[in-house]
């Protein structure tokens, strides 16, 4: 392979510019050429293609956003779409293509790869709800944004005795709440993936403040509800504390990126490049247990594929993303009173 | 004076302790001891009240928030409430008071000093918004704050080529919002101070997408209307770009002080001390022009008192804190295109 | 076990505190008592105990340093000096202890629970140069220090082209050399466990230079040489840039810890009361492919034993802590031009 | 004024970005050209000269260095490399300058201006020591670095009981020194601006860890001496804490601008454009009393110049920068025992 390009999709996430940064680096260090695709699969199709110098990805490593925007694009999931992307990358000489961004940037990957262009999947996503990896590159710095926040937030809800639910996003995954609930010190998580009454809230709240707490945090997951719905169900339940609602919003989706998002998205892009230089496509690379890993992104669940086919044609997903419960509970444990 | 008391009143504001510290430490040198008093009025008025030393203070000048905590207590406007204050002001000894906090706190301070127990006023407030300071504590601290997450929000709206409306704090001041919108390089400042139309925004969003721009941030003081507000009205003006909220919150009221603020706040609070040696109370210090200076808190105008009586009775505010306009022409300046 | 203690030795590190706070937490959480001992072992010995409370872990989960400070005792390898410490802790009643602190520390751990009073150690130490673990507690804050410092060097070496070395700690270890390499996006990274050429170096970043490279940055670690001597021999070996020297220092030891440190401390800190409450001692705890672990201090190799005894009654140190060199190679990859 | 040009001349200060972004996009509202000049006065001599546009000045309010690059060049004190200079600005067509940089740099200013190419100085260094204005762009920024430093290593020292010599920057003024010891509430400040002995700090040193204290940090300007010289005659004066020092070198100079820094070199880069399309060149800008005010950069000193020369043709300052001596002693009060 002499020629390949390289994009982002979806919503953009911190570690994204690293990876491209990598990508190119260790293609220049194989002999390879490679080209930026701005915009996602829409740009591969309107053609918005150039190629990437020293000086393009120059100081990128520590720079939220991506470089060569994002954008979502359903068309590519129509045939019609992926012929026009094709169109425009033969025109390119472009043999190969690296795709960072979520699960349905890879099904786009993986027709690109039928269609003979070998495309390779890294995630890159704050929610970390990628199926095939531990985490995705971007998870790490928003987690380490909202525990910022709620260190700020924390100031000022001690100096007041205040009760603050704080909503973070994740889409349906908990992992952002889990990991910056544990990490700020949160008096309580709240996730999609575990069940909770309103009434234990209250009681937990009346209980802390009786034990000598001068705030009380509660981390919400937005796949929850909203910050507002749950504060209104909590007065329902009875809290009469002197309660706040604070939506952290998309401060979330930026900021420069943490070292091991800058670490993850560095070994994740040169690995990208390896398996294009071998000939290798339909592909995801993730980190499992501290050690890269590739999937194929559509086959059979015995062969480790993330995706698979039923027999009606639906699409499957094998081994869905699970958030780390083991941290809950520590959550929890720490928050007890004798 | 032989034994002085501090206290913080209203929101908090990073720079509060520094400030606290700063008085401690201050009557130390000059043979004074200091008592804390929690909760601001109302612990005064409780007898919440206990004497510093050296570990209290230890390592609190880059602590947010305020570590003998803050409220609103409107019941101290009443006599009652400042006799109940005085008599436990007696209880320990306390000949003079440090009230830290917004102008609602200064008429405390000067009930106080009627009352025979000299108290001086420090501006705490992040909004800025204080009569006789040209820069309150806590200030610089928000609108670094502020500028961080722009900076954050910078990152994502590029990268998906979006329009972002910033709400950020200041009550009715536009002070938050200028210096925040110049620093974080906004494309526009909306402020209570200066009329705008909504056509016109939506003119400058167009125009700045159609001069090469790849985002257009807009910051909004919350004096003006909410962020969902102003989205939807922007809408019903014509805009058709993709526009999102951000209402940054509570983190603005918390974090470790700025030097600026850790400075202002050092200066002032001994400042205060000398005040209260000298037996002179009823004042309210402030920053003009680089220097610390003091204002009689209540009287004649001619005088240099931040409020008069009028004859009625009724209090007036004789120069009320206005924003720089300089920094929205510039911030306008700045973004004119050919 | 009803009662136990905790103490924190040898050199501080980031998220010791939020270690503490977690055995603090979770023994409330099993009905144990936690006592913190001041000043490590030798606040053991001289009886530098006291119980903990909620008010003196609270806000500690975000602190730098160690609120019960720390210190090396090499008198407590001696057998008085154990029975010292042992006497003191019979006088307060501790069942158990926990030791946050470094290898040297586990082997007091080790001592106590030979003596009948079960001891956990937990890997806290800026170096991530501690048997039995793949992270130390504070690793990944010294290298996000070490990034910062690099990211704020790479702007002044970039507007006056400059070469830097910068020094950073990590004892005989790389592994801070290589996470801030990586993630800084250095030039270069020279390491104790990887032999190099001078004249490799100049060869570098001579060609760095030709090939339009407006910096150079070398990350240096300590274990190889000092920065300064670095220079020196760079300049002999032919070395014509503009090259300065940066040693990072004590920087590196302190600041908040970032979230991985704030989770890992947390998780670690809960399982060692878990192991003391089963009445389990003469282990530390590590975390290896993302999962806690506890492995024995002193026993056997094939029973996972971190030290061993040979015959002599000289210590062996099992399975030494590695580097991983796939980080080396990654940035020697990330450094090539065509 | 059709076309004018930007360069950025000495050491390199966080805000140059910033103010060359406000030259810029103020030029634009003014209907003028802007060309940058790569390299300071070097460049200039050489010819390395390009168009500024949007794209380029794009995302640098944030950014620390230059991305003009910066150099000394000494050889433009003579009348052969202003000629030489001059030649490279008529090709262009460019008929003012704005210079940021020290006040080496004015000199060069004033020299452009007598051969009727009209210059502006704006000072931008991190050391605030240059004439003519209260702040320098780069300044608060610096001092942010310091302190955050500063409160790392508070971390460490009050965790193993330390005295702390920390060198900063600022050539030969205290400034650094002053802003960061105040707000990170050092125990002891020395710059060269003040006279001290040795023994009175091993003293101090003595008495506050007899009155509890667990550290003890001294900021040392560099203008004095060296933190190692300074260790080593603290030592012998009698010294016999644990002494540290640590040099903050280079991170000092980098790093993304504050605030202040971003609105200052925001205004003074706009004031800059006025002056120059007002046809007024040979003056420095400054801010003073929070106003911007300009001086002429070389004349008679009651007309406001900020250097004359004496009859025997040598340069001469006027009003040379002053320490503020006020922070001095009140960091002395904040530091008294009873």
């Amino acid at each position: 392979m002499k020629r390949i390009a390289v994009l982002t999709s979806g919503g953009d996430a911190p570690g994204m510019n690293a990876a491209i940064r990598a990508v190119f680096k260790k293609a220049v260090a194989e002999g390879i050429e490679v080209y930026g695709i701005n915009h996602g699969y829409a740009g591969m199709v309107a053609g918005d293609i150039f190629p990437l110098d020293f000086k393009a990805v120059g100081d990128t490593v520590r720079r939220g956003g991506t470089f060569l925007y994002s954008a979502r694009y359903p068309e590519f999931a129509e045939l019609e779409g992926q012929l026009k992307g094709i169109e425009q990358l033969k025109k390119k000489g472009i043999e190969g293509v690296v795709v960072i961004g979520g699960d349905g940037s890879y099904h786009g990957a993986m027709r690109l790869t039928e269609h003979g262009y070998p495309a390779v999947g890294l995630p890159g996503t704050i929610d970390n709800d990628i199926v095939g990896t531990d985490y995705t590159i971007g998870f790490d710095t928003a987690v380490t944004t909202v525990v910022e926040a709620v260190d700020k937030i924390r100031d000022t809800s001690t100096s007041h005795h205040r009760t603050f639910i704080v909503e973070v996003m994740g889409r349906g995954a908990g992992d952002i709440a889990l990991w910056s609930g544990i990490a700020s010190g949160a008096d309580e998580i709240i996730i999609p993936e575990k069940d909770f009454k309103f009434e234990d809230v209250v009681k937990n709240i009346q209980e802390g403040y009786e034990n000598g707490r001068n705030h009380h945090i509660i981390i919400l997951a937005e796949g929850v509800m909203s910050g507002a719905e749950f504060a209104e169900k909590l007065k329902e339940a009875g809290d009469r504390s002197d309660l706040r609602v604070s939506v952290l919003g998309h401060i979330q989706r930026g900021g420069s990126p943490t070292v091991r998002d800058r670490v993850l998205a560095s070994r994740m892009g040169a690995r990208a490049v390896e398996l294009l230089r071998d000939g290798i496509g339909g592909v995801a690379v993730g980190i499992h247990n501290e050690e890269l890993v590739e999937s194929p992104i559509l086959g059979k669940e015995e062969e480790g594929a993330l995706f698979s086919l039923t027999e009606k044609g639906e699409i499957v997903v094998n081994n869905p993303h699970k958030a780390d419960l083991n941290l809950y509970n520590l959550n929890v444990d720490l928050n007890k009173f004798e």
